[in-house]
């Protein structure tokens, strides 16, 4: 890579909003971003140097996009990574580096990965297709998961009675015993090249079940130090057995009985770290942006409490987007809105999220439900 | 204006640093950025959504540029305010106003401004040219300010004798008597279309003699409550008395017999709000987004000591900019860089500021220190 950093042509995979606010960050260092995304509207277009339209999972596009950089990363895992194979022997830097990508990219390797290196999670199991679902006459309720392609809820699915075969996968897929969780948590961290390694503080998330989304997100969490203290252990195992450059959310279970279990990570700015733009000392994405350009890391503390919510399209509304009650609530103190520039509406698309900032952490909590049911994405 | 603010397409006439800032912010909200500037390699150019290279002193190239847009405001004072005038006429909303740059513009008329309506300034005189400056004999030392057109430092100096009178400006100037001041101060002020006014807190500076410009900025101010409660009523006042929408800077000298006199004001971001961004709830910049879309504003608390410094090029380096000393000053905690965009740095130009955050006000400066001697601007 250049030792002048700030010559650095990055290129990132997917220009959604992850690529976005990489991007809002990216600026203050002067990188080049170049994109490469599927959609001519994308929330990154306006903003970057360079844009180009093309399938994320097509060899020639992405091998082609990534001769033109210096260093490429992604915003998303679906990405053709034979394409970033070939470009890491050819000298261009990947991070996160192509192997993990692959392992990630099917939850079965991933399972593997963690029974292998001792990391906790549920009992799993491989699933070939509905067949062979219906014939092993696995204990139920249980959790089917696509073990590619899965995101942003899509692709599991529960089932808990001879009836929901219906609903299974015919594809490759896992099973896992459904977990008996009081709440799911999430860590990001993060590992430079030279295997410095941070993590921000442990969150806490509460779904939405209808969407399948994160619906308040809560940090710090006020879980026991020593509760935090294993989630992180944990996050910071997974990122040392991985050997990864960049960021990798793990997203976690606290079990009724006290444990932690791995549910899933993704290696790239997350859902769970939106919160950290406001609330933390660095953000999430400067923080990733440290990673992969070997700088040191960023301090993580939080600074305050800070709730982030999902700004997700109304469930009626499908069309050109419309924002109701931007004003009402930025009437109240510390509430940041991030809208990710997506012209179209449709039901429970990620159009924004906000958060919230108070030293109160009820009062954050109170703000939080005033914002959730005032802010509306319409059509 | 549009009742769906998103959809405001907004035009900004400059694109440097002040603009690109303004941008980072105005992507939250989804906005639609113009910008005018007549370098095609404005530090804007890359992030927005449409850049067109002009003259803002040209009547014809503003106006066309306003009626592109919804909504227009200013990175720089020097614009053509009678194109200004006829968008305003034919319904293009311009914040700040046309008056108010026009007013400001000319440093006389600002004086009289603040003389006409109970704003404490130094005593002033007003100067055709180098003749009659000669002419008056004016008690020395004096401070003449050419009424055009000064910016950054430029357009001032300081005549001690009559061998000065040599260096003396030939042109429309103020005098003023050399104010004996312990400090220079500055309180940034916004208020939107409904009237709603919010200060920022009083901040300190310190400035570089050789290039005067600052060097450090120190927020929030340790002076007595009386003395920052003074000067933020004094910034209201003046900004309720020009009618102002949009943010306003009110740079102050704090008197060694303790009067606090306003020096100028300037109708946009400031330099003196840079520490903003991570320093308070609020930044300067989307407090002024907020204000001209007629928002209600944010709070302005400073959440932690915040110290500025601009990343000036260094003296002797004339080219395209290396930054010397990036990951040095990373390794310190709190210390934010931000970088302009500029290819090519030039003795002080500015190329950049950092602000450093930290709660204990003595290790901040301590760090700011360290990052003033480590991180260079170079060819």
């Amino acid at each position: 890579m250049k030792t002048n950093i700030t010559q650095t042509r990055l290129g990132i995979l997917g220009g959604g909003q992850l690529g976005r606010m990489l991007i809002q960050e990216a600026i203050n260092f002067n990188l080049s971003v170049s994109i490469l995304d599927p959609d001519t509207d994308a929330p990154c277009k306006k903003i970057c140097d360079y844009f180009e339209v093309g399938a994320l999972s097509d060899y020639e596009t992405v091998y082609n996009f990534g001769k033109k950089v210096d260093l490429l990363t992604i915003e998303i895992e679906k990405v053709n990574v034979d394409a970033l194979e070939a470009l890491e022997k050819e000298g261009v830097i990947v991070y996160p580096q192509s192997r993990i990508i692959r392992l990630i990219q099917d939850k079965g390797l991933q399972k593997h990965f963690f029974k292998e290196n001792d990391i906790p999670t549920a009992d799993f199991q491989l699933i070939a297709d509905k067949d062979q679902l219906k014939n092993e006459k696995i204990a139920m309720p249980f959790i089917q998961k696509l073990r590619r392609d899965g995101y942003d809820g899509k692709g599991v699915v529960k089932i808990s009675s001879e009836e929901d075969y219906e609903k299974a996968f015919d594809e490759p897929s896992i099973v896992e015993k459904l977990v008996d969780f009081e709440k799911e948590i999430s860590v990001i961290v993060a590992r430079n090249e030279k295997g410095q390694i941070k993590t921000f503080p442990m969150v806490e998330m509460d779904f939405n079940p209808e969407a399948n989304l994160v619906e308040y997100l809560i940090s710090p969490s006020t879980y026991p130090f020593e509760i935090q203290q294993q989630a992180e252990e944990i996050a910071k195992n997974v990122a040392v057995n991985l050997n990864i450059v960049g960021l990798l959310a793990v997203e976690m279970f606290l079990t009724t009985d006290g444990k932690i279990l791995v549910n899933e990570v993704a290696p790239r700015p997350h859902n769970s770290g939106h919160q950290t733009i406001e609330g933390n000392m660095t953000s999430q994405f400067m923080q990733h942006i440290r990673a992969i350009l070997n700088l040191p890391l960023g301090n993580t503390d939080a600074v305050s409490n800070a709730i982030m919510i999902n700004l997700l399209g109304e469930k009626d509304y499908d069309g050109p987007a419309l924002y109701k009650g931007l004003k009402e609530v930025l009437k109240k103190e510390g509430v940041y809105i991030h809208l990710y520039g997506k012209k179209f509406t449709k039901p429970f698309r990620k159009m924004g999220h906000v958060t919230i900032i108070d030293n109160d952490r009820d009062k954050a909590i109170e703000k939080a439900k005033f914002v959730k049911e005032t802010l509306k994405v319409i059509a």
